[in-house]
């Protein structure tokens, strides 16, 4: 019976120290390393305003925004969040399927092994713990993780190329 | 004896399910959603060339990005991986005290409560699982998380804002 005890008392040992060991996204040597990005807030969508509603306890961050015109929106395409989605390497750009098939990381497609998504909005607002947006390209109810200002000092690019398929009109 | 076992097994399998449930990005109620990314690459420097190395099961994602002139890379700002640092709410600017005390979501800073980076980089070559970019502000080993097209259509604004110590000569 001891053993017994001794071997459980390893096995809650072990898993615990794996959650502890996820939760703060240290190496996992079998599969590259694993971090954990939490939600700071979401999208809302009401009577015509685009708002990017952060979770109260965030909204020290927002101190100065109100200096930029544009903020780039990192979101997660939580509705694709499936194994197959993630592991998704290849695709019809934009579902179509006459443009050719193309790498995800080649594209803006909403499925890729880390479903980050990202948006530059214009900003209408700040108040309190919330940021008014032009439009964004998600959903009411969508997590955000991370808003940085836009420069285009460092977000800029010129010239630029870019493949016939994604000039198409769509 | 058979108390304490069966107490043990409850343990065991609430850490068990704390683990898949961390894993699989499902909702903590308690705060807000987590979601597990994985790194799928690193960042190489060597001879004068700035590497980003994909793990080779990430290689189809990358057909046809020599199709584009630039590309999003989003990072891990590793080295800042600590619960301190994503707590931290303000900073001054790029730890310029002279900056005025500003939210991190209204700069750069890589210490926020997602530890994603982003740079825009130009794209030298693509071989391979390998991207040769011009340069990139993260040091060799880094995470990658994602790559993403750049597009102006999408990814450029104006007119454009930005505050007084932005625009300051670094």
């Amino acid at each position: 019976m001891r053993t017994w005890l001794a071997i459980l008392s390893i096995a809650v040992s072990m898993a615990v120290l794996q959650v502890e060991q996820v939760r703060a996204g240290r190496q996992d040597p079998t599969a590259g390393r694993s971090f954990v990005v939490n939600s700071i807030g979401r999208v809302q969508k009401t009577e015509g305003h685009t708002l990017l509603v952060l979770d109260a306890k965030y909204q020290p961050g927002l101190l100065g925004l109100d200096g930029f015109s544009h903020v780039y929106v990192f979101w997660w395409f939580d509705k694709n969040d499936t194994p197959q989605n993630r592991s998704t390497l290849q695709v019809h750009p934009r579902s179509d399927t006459r443009n050719p098939v193309t790498g995800v990381f080649a594209t803006r497609s909403s499925v890729r092994p880390n479903l980050i998504a990202l948006t530059l909005c214009k900003i209408v607002s700040t108040k309190d713990n919330v940021v008014e947006v032009e439009a964004i390209d998600a959903d009411p109810g969508t997590p955000i993780l991370d808003l940085k200002p836009f420069s285009p000092d460092i977000d800029s690019a010129s010239p630029v190329r870019v493949p016939d398929w994604w000039a198409k009109p769509r």
